[in-house]
């Protein structure tokens, strides 16, 4: 074990390093990788000093003042925000803290009997395990469902690279189940347009990331008669009505606020500024005439990852200023990397994650070789003092997709007890896993150029208030 | 006449006015109308003092830093920008200085003998007078031209109200003589989503008030076959190309440049600050493919009124980066007010215009009763010292639509002689705008919701060099 003098003189580099990062710039995914194991470093700290890692505040190393991320992240605070999550504790970002910042609702017993009692089924695991864990205005949704009002889904994804890992299919997987129980329509919306403004891609790879995409959030199982998936570059071109919300939403919303609410700045590109409206008009339901027609009244509810919140924070604000209804929210938590939950997992390191193209072999060898473990460093103390499930990924990750509750609930008093090794959970969540991925690759297969393009197709829908 | 001191307690009551009316950001032609008053009130102190006037610089009135128009004008410095066009002297925009401060190239002589000989015919008479006076690039295009390479017209309306005046017309009439003796497809832009961001306008409005304009356009006599006009709020919604082109535009610009060029503030809306890109897009021909296909290189030229330069600078300055050919372009000069030279015409003053729906009778009225005149006071006196053409709207209007060259200067001389009295000018303008303006109503007339939607849709164009 490293001793805590060449533990700080790491740390003290790292640190230097993620502030290069940060002030050249570079992509999200160098910064994150650089915070993460910044973070790690200091979990090396504490477990080999019993003490968490102070950064020397002397004159010459001042608080970094407005900086993104850092310095809240430093006192102690976890940032998000739609391009940087950042945590120092190794259990994950403190999800109780985020809704008091945000000013959401927590999802708790109650709303998730009443929801229990609108369907008439079992909620969603993720309901009962707190994956979804904050909300807005979701007892305004289950009033006009269970008032027979019509009301519909909407969410999206960035279409960064062809490579979607487990953690994408997140919001899509809860998704699914929303239509599927409520029996409502589906917008989903590829913000290529997005990926193209803040990534170094072509306007060509952006789009055909989003169909690519596409893909694999259709083999998630969205019914093609209730589901519009589009790509903001083809579908601004395609309806007036999307871009007239757009313009709409784009004179109500200063510079000053979207500053405040993304903390973008003077050298930011005017796309990167205007952008987040593309982002809010989708939550208007006469952005898409094909489905709703003139009716711009339909109540919108988005599931997404907390992380998503500021956009929509801003589409409320807006929202009653244009004569639209406000859109209700579900949240979730992040999914978190192989290496541990202090920051989402990233698309750009191919150990960090699991990927939906990967091998029944790969995820094996990933979850064995880096999944991050609460447990012992030896078997005999492993059997005597018990993991710890709440930093254990292997378990996280069960919790997700584990879908018996008695038995994930074994598993965590066994491991906890230390009847069950690392080693053993480790086998559980492979062959969770294993099937889990090539049953999604078999549907992926399944997915022509024909259906995506029906999918991406501009029309009328299908569902129950028409 | 007034005292100097009556009329200076006036200049400094309107000072105060327009800096209220700043302060408050009315619209546009409150502040501009305020400033032409302020403006006369100067003028007249000069005629009855024999001095400029000028403003008390005492501390407890400072210059107003940075302020748009109002110090630069007191300064002795015309303003222009795309919302804005200030000047004191009643002469006019100082439109050499413009040219230096644009860094634009003045239209000389021998630009003029080398337009007429690559067409071979006369050029317009805007080019004979100097209305159509500094341009960017424009030996690029006859050196295009020359070579039997192809390049397009691009110009543009913000579509405010359903009047429109006089001045509105220069840059089309332009326009037109461009297609005719070029032969070459030309594109309109109809910027209503900029006149939604910028006025208290519902988008049905706005979009009403392009089709509307359209008519008044179309009436100039374009060719139909090689004529595309668009509303922004339908073309945006019908071109995945042009989107591409505008978020292209978007992602190569920062704040920092539109608040550079064009004063935009943080609580500026981001619709106005991403904007531009949108007035920018229509210069890359990639943004009409049904005309273009897929061609991103062929030259365009923008014929339009100096404060449009902003757009075009921005534009040029990106247009390298994104990998297209620098627009080239056609600057004129304003299209005096009634009342007299010191600003644009207003669409919101009846009595500053002749509109384009005026009678024959309202015509003579506006211009025997509001036409500003460099007439003397008597009718003995005008004979005396003659009368100051440079001044005098009604000599103005007449070199704008006065094709004849030989009976232009014949008025000027005896004008300027004293032989010609300021009833008989107007007189003679009287005839000139009666039939102009009779027959564009005729023509209007005859333009059918047919022949608008025809203009109107995105189609192939006939041109020499497909």
């Amino acid at each position: 074990m490293a001793s805590a003098m060449e533990l700080t003189s790491e740390i003290v580099a790292q640190e230097e390093l993620v502030k290069a990062l940060r002030a050249r710039k570079v992509s999200k995914e160098e910064i994150d990788s650089a915070t993460q194991k910044l973070s790690l470093l200091k979990t090396s700290y504490k477990a080999a000093t019993g003490e968490d890692y102070k950064a020397d505040c002397s004159p010459e190393n001042p608080a970094p003042g407005n900086e993104r991320g850092l310095d809240a992240t430093e006192a102690g605070e976890d940032f998000v925000d739609p391009w940087m999550v950042q945590t120092s504790s190794a259990k994950g970002v403190d999800y109780d803290k985020l809704i008091v910042r945000f000013g959401s609702s927590k999802i708790d017993q109650e709303l998730i009997n009443r929801i229990e009692r609108a369907i008439g089924q079992k909620p969603h695991r993720f309901l009962r395990r707190g994956i979804f864990f904050s909300h807005r205005d979701m007892n305004q949704v289950l009033d006009a469902y269970e008032n027979k009002k019509p009301f519909y889904l909407y969410t999206g994804r960035g279409p960064s690279s062809e490579a979607m890992h487990l953690g994408h299919l997140i919001p899509f997987i809860f998704t699914k189940w929303l239509q599927d129980v409520f029996n409502v329509p589906l917008v989903i919306q590829m913000t290529d347009d997005e990926k193209y403004l803040w990534k170094d891609l072509t306007l060509d790879q952006a789009y055909g990331y989003a169909v690519e995409n596409a893909k694999d959030i259709i083999a998630c199982g969205f019914d093609i008669k209730k589901t519009f998936i589009f790509s903001d570059l083809e579908y601004m071109g395609s309806s007036s009505d999307f871009y007239r919300n757009v313009v709409k939403i784009q004179k109500h919303v200063t510079f000053n606020q979207v500053k405040g609410i993304f903390g973008f700045t003077d050298s930011d590109s005017i796309g990167k500024i205007s952008f987040p409206a593309i982002q809010a008009a989708p939550s208007f339901s006469n952005s898409f005439p094909q489905i709703f027609r003139d009716r711009a009244d339909i109540q919108c509810l988005i599931p997404c990852a907390i992380d998503q919140d500021p956009y929509f924070r801003m589409t409320r604000d807006v929202a009653p200023r244009i004569g639209y209804p406000k859109p209700a929210l579900l949240h979730s938590t992040f999914f978190p990397a192989l290496q541990g939950a202090q920051t989402k997992m990233s698309a750009s390191d191919p150990n960090s994650s699991i990927f939906l193209t990967d091998s029944a072999k790969q995820i094996k060898n990933k979850v064995n070789k880096h999944a991050f473990s609460g447990g012992r460093d030896t078997v005999e103390e492993h059997r005597q003092f018990g993991g710890n499930c709440d930093v254990d990924v292997s378990f996280m990750y069960l919790t997700f997709f584990l879908e018996d509750d008695d038995r994930l609930e074994q598993i965590r008093k066994d491991y906890t007890s230390g009847a069950l090794l690392t080693g053993d959970l480790k086998k559980i969540l492979i062959e969770v896993l294993q099937p889990l991925v090539a049953e999604h690759q078999a549907r992926r297969q399944e997915v022509t150029d024909e259906v995506v393009k029906e999918f991406m197709s501009p029309r009328k829908l299908f569902y129950d208030f028409q």
